[in-house]
């Protein structure tokens, strides 16, 4: 039990720890607190303000499950917004969709690219990509003032302390309305049923894009290095449903190997049990 | 970060941690390490040689799917055999239904019965019940002496370390199929795909139980209690596959409440992400 301790606080009283090797990077940001370590079970993870973003060993997870059912859900998508998602995973598995033409990702801290693409090429390959238009910016703001129509945005962000927060705000979801598309589709980080503060986040984004969408679901992951190891990302359209009008032969057809997303497990992402779907319900 | 704190050791490398606000009870059984806890977060929980078996916030999750998709998919289950559940939470749930009309259960460790029934009411309440006929033996020695015929053999055991051993061996798992009926089905906590020594364990057992029945899959659920939260059951049957075969309009004509299981979840749970169905292909 020796040995350095990367310790996080799960809930007031859960705490959830990986021994590191040793710690690759640390710094303040103007936005946050990033680290970058080392392990011997995950390879190398880092954090932003204490809770990790990723890790070596589960990040295809993660990156798996934000994508690839709104891509199997509408294989006409060819013009993309990605909000945060500074590691490069979700541009990763978006780029691997000859179909897509157009990837606009808008990070708002510069720091974590950089510090990505020095660590973990392997998710940060894709933002060098011809087809990748990379900023520094505040996705709030972009997405509030820019004129451009997505087929999908993928807000991959972290909770909603410190710079995600505006990421998990009224008016913020209600512009993703506007900025997409007829049969546009809104996917977002969205917390967790388990701990209590993370499913008042959860409950409080689902209510607020219910507002915006016509259809609004949850859809959920195994990640076991999130808090509780289960993990539920939002899927919100205009007119789309992910299970009922999802083209999941046409996905099969591509012939994308994926170490986690599946056609089953697109629809079995959806099927929530009672007490999440109660949850989602009350109001 | 005071305090006192339950810390389970998931893997070499990663430890999750309960702070607890007090030990209940502590105590050497002829089989195992036997603690109890009392906690903010989870309520009460115990756990068996250092590993959580149940806490009063997700028992739910681990009884609900040990026990309903069997029973949903075959609706004609009478004769039931449970091998461990020393807390009981197994048996509450068979008892719910009306069409079972006898249950045997064979706890190898009276003392787990005994304080489960002193700490842990709401699970154990229906130990006593006259469908039940509670035998503390060896569930391995009883298998493969018993006579008797069941529909379902449920093993609600502790990992193979320790009393749990014998349970994950190919002379059990063949005993278990001369003692099932035509229908018959074995559901068995089958570990989990995540961390090195579960994956092992659940590779090794599901191989096993493939040699004997021709119908063996495994699903999985959100238990954050258990290493990695992402945990398995295995499901096998002599002619009855769990999805193709599932009765689940009947299952929900029976008006039963869940808080985790629907039928839903039924599907879905059998739905396994690429990586796990690896592992389980792999010989």
């Amino acid at each position: 039990m020796s040995g350095i301790w990367y310790t996080e606080q799960w809930s007031p009283c859960t705490r959830f720890a990986i021994k590191v090797k040793k710690q690759l990077h640390s710094e303040k940001t103007p936005f946050q607190q990033l680290d970058v370590f080392e392990s011997e079970d995950y390879g190398r993870f880092f954090s932003l303000d204490g809770y990790i973003m990723i890790t070596a060993k589960d990040e295809f997870v993660y990156h798996d499950m934000i994508v690839h059912p709104a891509m199997a859900t509408n294989p006409e998508i060819r013009n993309v917004l990605v909000i945060g998602g500074g590691d490069g995973g979700t541009v990763r598995e978006l780029l691997r969709y000859k179909s897509i033409t157009k990837i606009d990702m808008v990070e708002i801290d510069e720091r974590v690219v950089r510090v990505c693409q020095k660590y973990f090429p392997e998710t940060s390959c894709g933002l060098t990509d011809e087809r990748v238009n990379l900023m520094f910016a505040d996705g709030l703001k972009y997405v509030k003032e820019t004129d451009t129509i997505y087929d999908l945005i993928i807000v991959d962000s972290t909770d909603p302390i410190g710079p995600g927060e505006g990421l998990f705000s009224r008016e913020f979801y209600q512009n993703c309305f506007r900025a997409l598309s007829d049969a546009g589709i809104l996917v977002n980080q969205n917390e967790s049923p388990y701990y209590e503060q993370n499913r008042l986040e959860m409950k409080r984004a689902y209510s607020k894009i219910k507002e915006f969408f016509p259809i609004a679901l949850a859809y959920q992951f195994h990640i076991p290095t999130y808090a509780s190891g289960h993990w539920m990302f939002g899927f919100a359209s205009k007119k789309l449903h992910p299970v009922k009008d999802a083209k999941l032969l046409d996905w099969q057809a591509l012939g994308l190997e994926t170490k986690y997303y599946n056609t089953k497990v697109h629809t079995g992402a959806f099927a929530l049990p009672n007490y999440v779907l109660d949850i989602l319900k009350k109001d």
